[in-house]
């Protein structure tokens, strides 16, 4: 048999395994293209493929004996038990040094433990998230990469030819160890929840407070296209609400209102809650996607339950400061939320023990992904600037924005809470940022209340400690007079 | 040896667990008392159980062969491993029809897996969640049991007698199947968070938008006390807001704003969005706990992020509109977030295949808990009234109940959007309302976003049916006209 000239190997050729295949090819690399159903290798190699630097395999054996080394192959098949069996096929015609690379949405604890036990083993593993849909993967994703750093320098030429660029610079970088790439993506994918679900609040309030027609509301974002906001999400919103059917009708309106999800918002809302990182817009996205489903009982429920909405003509005099403000509103909500995904970053990279780098991952986020817009080119600037700033809030640029935005965004929330059209994420956002301004937060009378049923304790307010109030000292108050005099322990008997 | 002649034992003399042997002895029963520092034993006999009708073991063996069959011994210690190892210490003591009462705060997981696990060895395993704190476990406690439904007939006596009453009925019943019992814990822990921030809430609005003195504030508790939001935490908040320290100044303004939590309301979210049920509610009063931990963070946020606040004089004029208002907004939030958490039970339900009693479940919170209230009571009504009430807020006391509370709510949170005050719970309940009551959301957009980046596919609205919007069909639309024409699938390669 001849030698091997395989640059790298793909399994799975739906529609992301396919296009990727193909931007690979466009970049002079050779792609050995393996299927589980073969035929589709054979369509594949007749059709989309045909003429270009791509070879089909028709078995695993094929697929690995077409391959120079150290091996590269990138498995995009369904997350969970497929992942791990098509490793188990692998294995047994792989060689130390080889490196498999799970493309696909796999929760980061499964990368985790791939990393490890294919470590084990001798063969590298690398996780990485892929972002930008099936345009992203055929002309120049967002790569996420994270594993056994061994393998970056023998990757990182194919990664970062296909992916996409910002100012010439590729939106792919190493990400980390182990479950990192993943991990990242899932916050990606979590903030892309919130952006999209920030953008139907606003196209909400639009048409049931504005009355604005579709073809106006399309005119809005055509607009912010241009202006801060100026982002694919925003780009796709204006052609949809554009788009008719072909009675010349709006298309949007046809739709069914019961968004689907594949899960990865929900993993960033549960991550978020197990290290405790206040991340309530992601969380209130997922959730308005599950009210969402609840098609029926909302039907029922508008029967039934009353409250304000706006009937007729729009109570709105002036309409351009209307759409100012809410402009306003949005940009203001969404610094909120990517503040609040680099907290949930830097705190995954203490507890986990990964250097994760912030620059780095907003320059990921800047092309090629679902969320690429100009705001992360201003994200990867502020932590290029100061890569140990504490918070996005804390930076200049996003701090003027947000206190540019004040009114716009108080306003907007203002108008929603009057005329009755929800705004989980606009208002969680506005009350994050109130909370996290204050000195003080009611959370004092939290503990007060945790130690008067359950004698749980409290700590002194700096500044106020005393004789009976130490400092760093956890305290218990009879608060009734009635109580026992045994603090809250573990339990251990 | 004579013939046992206990009752029951019970493992784990921390706080809970003396109170509630104490609490059964002075109904007539005879509990047998052990603990692993075995010292312990002898001070509680020597001290509170001097004279009771308390029996203390110095071992496993001594405890079970005290026992009356089947035995009934109820656990109390921390929750994980700890539980674990006292199941396998206890086996060796037990017969089968022998009964394990795991009385802690337990993850209903591990609930299903020891009931599962105990029932192959003949063992009932009962999982009960135990509410009411220190006071409550020591005159009456709620008491939520579910596992092994044989060991009900056995238990119901001691369980209902040392339970809290609410108008002479305990509040005490079988709970369900396995982790049922720990599961509606858990669920009640959740609502207990969730009622704890809207309180919170309320206290800051009086306090930073109102200007109230801490006994002002504990005038408007303690007339809260006497209306619609009768309850414990209403009672005990008047009680801390009117404590002063030994200086004269009120004792709460010197603990420290740093709530601490002991995981179960962040259960409560976790499992709401593991089963798709949009507890916002609770989401929002875990994650400012969360919020309230980055004290040193909000220390320095607070002299660099701008927005209003209320400096000197209050700026409300009518007081008691005010404070009615908030008392309106109180009352709408608290139906939204209970509602919210019988959706959840009700998913729970469908989900792990449990039958979950509603009244009965209302019934166990209605007295004995943190949660108790008068509030409670309506809901057990409207439960045994209609055990197929699909949602509380169809409930014409609940509907009429929010109708009115509609105006109140709006401007509590209008002053709040205003004033920079963080309302994170006041507003997602809003939100959810406002969401709930709509026939359509703008979800539309949503799976019309997710159709155009990564052909998730879409439904037609019902109504909206035409030739190429086919009723029930998944639809794929090429919006750009650049797509390919492959509809997402599940990646099987």
């Amino acid at each position: 048999m001849s030698a091997p000239t395989g640059d790298i190997g793909l399994i799975g050729l739906a529609v992301m395994g396919q296009n990727l295949i193909l931007n690979a090819a466009d970049h002079g690399f050779t792609v050995v293209a393996y299927n589980r159903t073969v035929s589709k290798v054979d369509e594949f190699l007749e059709n989309e493929a045909k003429g270009k630097s791509i070879i089909g395999a028709h078995s695993i054996a094929e697929l690995c004996a077409n391959l120079k080394r150290p091996r590269r192959i990138i498995i995009l098949v369904k997350a969970g038990a497929p992942v791990d069996a098509f490793i188990q096929q692998l294995l047994p015609h792989l060689e130390k040094g080889d490196i498999i690379i799970d493309g696909g949405n796999s929760h980061f604890p499964d990368s985790n433990r791939r990393f490890e036990e294919l470590k084990e083993q001798g063969i590298l593993f690398v996780g990485s998230g892929v972002s930008g849909g099936e345009e992203g993967a055929r002309y120049g994703p967002s790569l996420m990469p994270g594993g056994a750093k061994e393998a970056w320098p023998h990757i990182k030429d194919i990664f970062q030819s296909i992916a996409a660029k910002s100012d010439g610079e590729p939106c792919c970088d190493w990400v980390g160890d182990a479950g990192a790439g993943h991990y990242v993506k899932m916050v990606h994918n979590g903030i892309e929840y919130g952006d999209m679900q920030l953008i139907c609040e606003a196209y909400d309030l639009l048409k049931r407070v504005g009355k604005f027609s579709n073809k106006e509301i399309g005119d809005v974002f055509a607009t912010w296209n241009k202006g801060v906001l100026d982002s694919f999400l925003i780009e796709i919103t204006r052609d949809i609400l554009y788009y008719n059917d072909v009675d010349g009708k709006p298309l949007l309106e046809k739709i069914l209102d019961t968004a689907g999800q594949k899960g990865t918002g929900k993993w960033t809302a549960i991550n978020a809650l197990d290290l405790g990182m206040p991340v309530t817009l992601i969380g209130e996205a997922v959730f308005s996607r599950c009210l969402s489903a609840l098609k029926g009982e909302r039907t029922r429920a508008s029967k039934i339950l009353g409250g304000p909405s706006v009937e007729g003509e729009s109570p709105i005099q002036d309409k351009q400061k209307f759409v100012d403000d809410l402009e306003q509103a949005l940009y203001a909500s969404k610094i909120i939320s990517y503040a609040q995904g680099f907290m949930l970053i830097r705190e995954a990279a203490k507890e986990y023990k990964w250097e994760l780098n912030n620059p780095a991952i907003a320059l990921m986020w800047r092309g090629g992904c679902i969320i690429r817009s100009v705001f992360l080119g201003e994200i990867t600037s502020a932590y290029r600037e100061n890569p140990d700033l504490e918070n996005l809030l804390f930076h200049p640029f996003f701090n003027e924005a947000i206190t540019k935005a004040q009114k716009g965004w108080r306003s907007t929330i203002g108008k929603a809470v009057e005329y009755g059209v929800p705004v989980p994420a606009f208002s969680t956002a506005l009350s994050f940022y109130d909370g996290y301004r204050s000195e003080k937060l009611p959370a004092n009378l939290l503990q007060a209340q945790r130690d008067y049923f359950g004698a749980h304790t409290f700590q002194v307010l700096p500044g106020q400690e005393s004789e009976t109030l130490k400092k760093d000292a956890w305290i218990h108050v009879n608060w009734t007079g009635r109580g026992g005099n045994i603090s809250a322990s573990t339990y251990d008997a």
